[in-house]
């Protein structure tokens, strides 16, 4: 099963520097990556040292935290960039080069032809320095780029025999799943490397994409907490493990799954954003049940309309009662939590009472009660 | 094309309303489904009449309006249900259904056979009662329905020759893309009937299920504005439109887009939640670039890193200079914005500064023409 043996390279210290409102302190880099690790990421994927003095500091700094994780460096296809990254002690260097027409244009300037023997000169640069350093190449705006333009780059680079990961990157969020299954399958098929996929979410399709990803023999996903990146972001760790654990809940076994909660808070905290009403798992409706139909049978039985365990991540379902949606064994199911002995007839009465009440405005938990003990009483 | 021809059910009037903080009053319903009109949704779906005395009355009010848009409510399968629902002018009905083993169990407590019997009658009472009316059938938790119960549902149905539309509905957010293809495409195949994909997100594949049900021939698509639901809801309508406007802009021409970012801080105003960051077109850095080398490539085309055009939507785009991540070439742009002529040497040192400075904290637009304009006095 291509789901038993994936990798997560957690970027929030590189992809999610990146989104508008982060902009982490050394301390928060080390709680952040110090989390992340206890929670199982394999990987944790840091800003370039070539960014700016603190960049290149707070790779020292978390490298020399002795995590489990692996701690990467993402750079330009340069040798000076791959001279100061290896300098850090980093254990593994990401190298990246554009190759759609706009990135060749715009980017770097450079043909396929070009970008094939600078590939090779710092690939093979960098494995001569640190021979056992973990090397990933990239495309970027892998899924604008001509197909035999990537093949040509990636069969070469492959040639080489010096990296261990190649990376494909939906850069601009315009891949759908079908694409990327076919582009990673083919990767693997012709190359039989490790493959990365990395994708942002403009249109939608992150999750969907680094799922088909997988599916289709990739051994590591890019992901960032919460999704953080440029623009609207990636795929968010959260909703990588929501997508997996729906799956098969076995293929996120190795994961601290309680600690999710407290990794999206403290990101959200430092960004100075509000955790999406809409978040994969943290989000403050996942777990709540609200339309009649819905909360009856979820009082029956969770798995009706809940296919993510919330106990598994440390959380609590909540089946809301007082509004107009609201159904009669909902209404039951509070009667009985406050000990009340009510027929049925009397608690059909009481739930279309709360339904014309909730026409006009919500009823709190209290005013349930309130209701239920005078007709009990 | 599958792409040209679809229909947008917009349902935030009904599965919106099963969302936490959702309680719209009347004032508010009009003025949503005003708006929804006015961008173009063919239809717009409302909960049940059976809900609360103001959800019937709700549905009377906007079938009132005269808005271009069909009006549908969505019902049980039950014959009061759509007595009631035919009683209020609305012009179409959703009829709905559990078809899976915890639904069936649970929910309605009918086996496949009664299922079929009970469509059945409910159908042929509609179709008698209004013989123009938009019918349309659909289970409930397809993708966790055993496919032989489903194809029996089905085929049953269609072979009555009396309703518009099958539903399939991904209820509880587990659906990969090529399984709702692989089911969409069957049903086309085997009645020819128009179909409808509705799906929650609770493991982020709503837009791209949405999108794959469109590729295998669907007719219709169930949305809500910003995605709101039961749990963390269903395909949003702007995640929809960007979905769609990435592989085609023309598929989208139909809708008014510019009206898309005031309908969504509609709804969240009215919801008392704020639009996510990471939402798709209107969330606050959806177009917002940030790292310098994703500025330099902006500068010279937007198109190097962006697959969506804001102007299309009445939108901006920003390129954040003020930060350690920041390159020369957009601290270069910002210099000639300003009229100032700076040589590239002097540019690359303000870079240098302006990194250095930003690894304490960002600086704003003024700290920045603060330096640049001191290096050119």
């Amino acid at each position: 099963m291509p789901f038993d043996r994936y990798h997560i390279i957690e970027s929030t210290l590189r992809e999610g520097e990146q989104f508008s409102t982060a902009t982490f302190t050394t301390a928060q880099k080390l709680e952040i990556a110090g989390l992340l690790d206890a929670f199982g990421v394999e990987m944790i994927e840091m800003t370039s040292p070539c960014a700016s003095p603190q960049s290149e500091a707070d790779i020292r700094a978390v490298v020399g935290a002795g995590l489990r994780a692996r701690i990467l460096t993402h750079i330009r296809c340069h040798k000076d960039d791959a001279r100061r990254a290896l300098d850090t002690g980093v254990h593994g260097l990401d190298i990246v080069i554009g190759t759609s027409a706009p990135l060749m244009q715009h980017s770097h300037g450079k043909s396929i032809r070009e970008i094939i023997d600078l590939a090779a000169e710092v690939i093979a640069f960098v494995r001569e320095q640190a021979p056992d350093i973990i090397l990933r190449f990239s495309t970027e705006d892998t899924f604008r780029s001509r197909e035999s333009d990537l093949l040509r780059v990636y069969l070469a680079v492959a040639d080489l025999g010096l990296v261990d990961r190649l990376g494909v990157a939906d850069t601009v969020g315009v891949a759908l799943p079908q694409q990327v299954y076919a582009m990673v399958s083919q990767l693997v098929r012709l190359t039989g490397l490790d493959v990365e996929f990395h994708g942002h979410n403009d249109s939608g399709c992150a999750i969907a994409n680094a799922c088909a990803a997988l599916d289709a023999g990739a051994t590591h996903v890019d992901t960032t907490v919460l999704g953080i990146g440029e623009r609207n972001g990636i795929t968010p760790l959260g909703g990588l493990i929501a997508r997996l654990y729906t799956l098969d809940r076995s293929y996120v076994a190795k994961y601290n799954l309680t600690l999710l909660p407290r990794i999206d808070r403290l990101v959200a905290d430092l960004c100075r954003i509000d955790i999406p009403f809409s978040n994969y798992i943290t989000g403050p409706s996942a777990f709540i049940h609200k339309a009649g139909i819905h909360a009856k049978a979820v009082l029956a039985d969770p798995a009706t309309y809940e296919i993510l365990q919330p106990a598994d991540f440390g959380l609590t379902r909540e089946v809301a009662i007082g509004h107009r949606l609201t159904g009669w064994n909902a209404i039951r199911e509070r009667s009985r939590a406050l000990g009340l002995s009510l027929d049925d007839a009397t608690l059909k009465a009481i739930t279309q009472d709360v339904k014309r009440r909730a026409d006009v405005h919500p009823l709190n938990l209290d005013e349930i009660d309130g209701l239920l003990r005078a007709a009990a009483s």
